[in-house]
């Protein structure tokens, strides 16, 4: 199945089934039915099949799934089995936040070094080295990093961006507030944070007036 | 506008045209035209008129925009002139980054709290106290504050996000992958982190493909 066919709720749902699947897993639980996962997660049973089954989970009629290969199933759909070294250019606030975040490395992705144009911000944060931007190209061909965390000021964002993907880097995670233009090969996806906070916002205030 | 009508496209392009507008605000320029904001930009110039109209700005014939005026219109329309409290519930890897990151304040939300459930956790990060999640019913109706960021783990979101209901919370913006069943006058927004992770290397990994 092409990707952007994949529905959005569907991949916010495998997450959740995930971590149930794997509570089960660790409870020692080798069989479960969708009407099960259905029932505890209060999802619709019509849309766990469906999810399961984009996911490339078959179920067998009457014993339902082994909760081994669902696990192993969702985690290839979310490309979660196997991790992609990132490198992160921006070490600001944000930049320094998400690499001391340990949590993208379940998730498929283990940030391996910060860049900064600032090359006074060189140094460490927790484990994790910051270089000068000046030493991107050259880590990135040797390292073979193909993903790239771009949290740089919105005014740095484009061309931080185009050195980038000068350098090898080939997907693009997008936390500035601004629209890429890059070359086709270059796959991009924008996090919308300011974005989703704006929005909480705005209908949180029109909500109290009405 | 009703918030769920502007286009969200809009909602992102808008941070960008503030940003420029702050810089030429700085450099002293008072007036300013769509049509060169569409220059520098990048947008279409009709894009740009559009965009402004959503956010109530408008242009004079011949002379266009003042400058001024333009920043506190959208200012005003993304609800960056009101900064609201907010408490951050969950701190961990996440919760923890989220209360070291000053850049909320500009967009609208200043977080003056964390709370956690485990009361070892109680005390400081960086200026920002604390506090046992018991004390959260307490704090928000003495603060009157109104909007929450959820942070805790997957499993503990539905009961966390219905005690900050309970304790007077009315939006809550939410980053775990769950979707969250509350009452309809709370206000909830999802920041789909693992989604866009996930999203990105699942795209980049098809493009690899073909």
């Amino acid at each position: 199945m092409h990707p952007t066919t994949v529905p959005m709720p569907t991949l916010r749902r495998l997450p959740r089934y995930y971590q149930y699947l794997e509570r089960l897993h660790g409870a020692g639980q080798e069989q479960v039915s969708a009407a099960h996962m259905a029932e505890v997660l209060g999802v619709h049973h019509t849309q766990v099949r469906k999810d399961l089954a984009i996911a490339g989970c078959m179920g067998r009629p009457k014993t339902g799934h082994r909760v081994a290969e669902l696990l192993a199933s969702i985690k290839g759909f979310l490309r979660w089995d196997n991790t992609s070294e990132a490198f992160l250019v921006g070490v600001g606030s944000l930049g320094t936040a998400l690499l001391k975040y340990p949590g993208f490395a379940q998730a498929g992705a283990r940030i391996v070094a910060g860049f900064d144009l600032d090359p006074a911000k060189a140094g460490r944060v927790g484990d994790i080295p910051v270089l000068p931007l000046a030493k991107l190209a050259d880590l990135t061909a040797r390292m073979h990093v193909q993903v790239g965390i771009l949290t740089v000021p919105a005014e740095a964002a484009q061309a931080t961006a185009e050195l980038m993907a000068a350098s090898g880097i080939r997907a693009i995670w997008n936390f500035a507030p601004v629209t890429l233009d890059l070359p086709d090969h270059i796959t991009v996806e924008n996090l919308e944070l300011f974005t989703s906070l704006s929005l909480l916002l705005r209908r949180f205030s029109d909500n109290r007036e009405t």
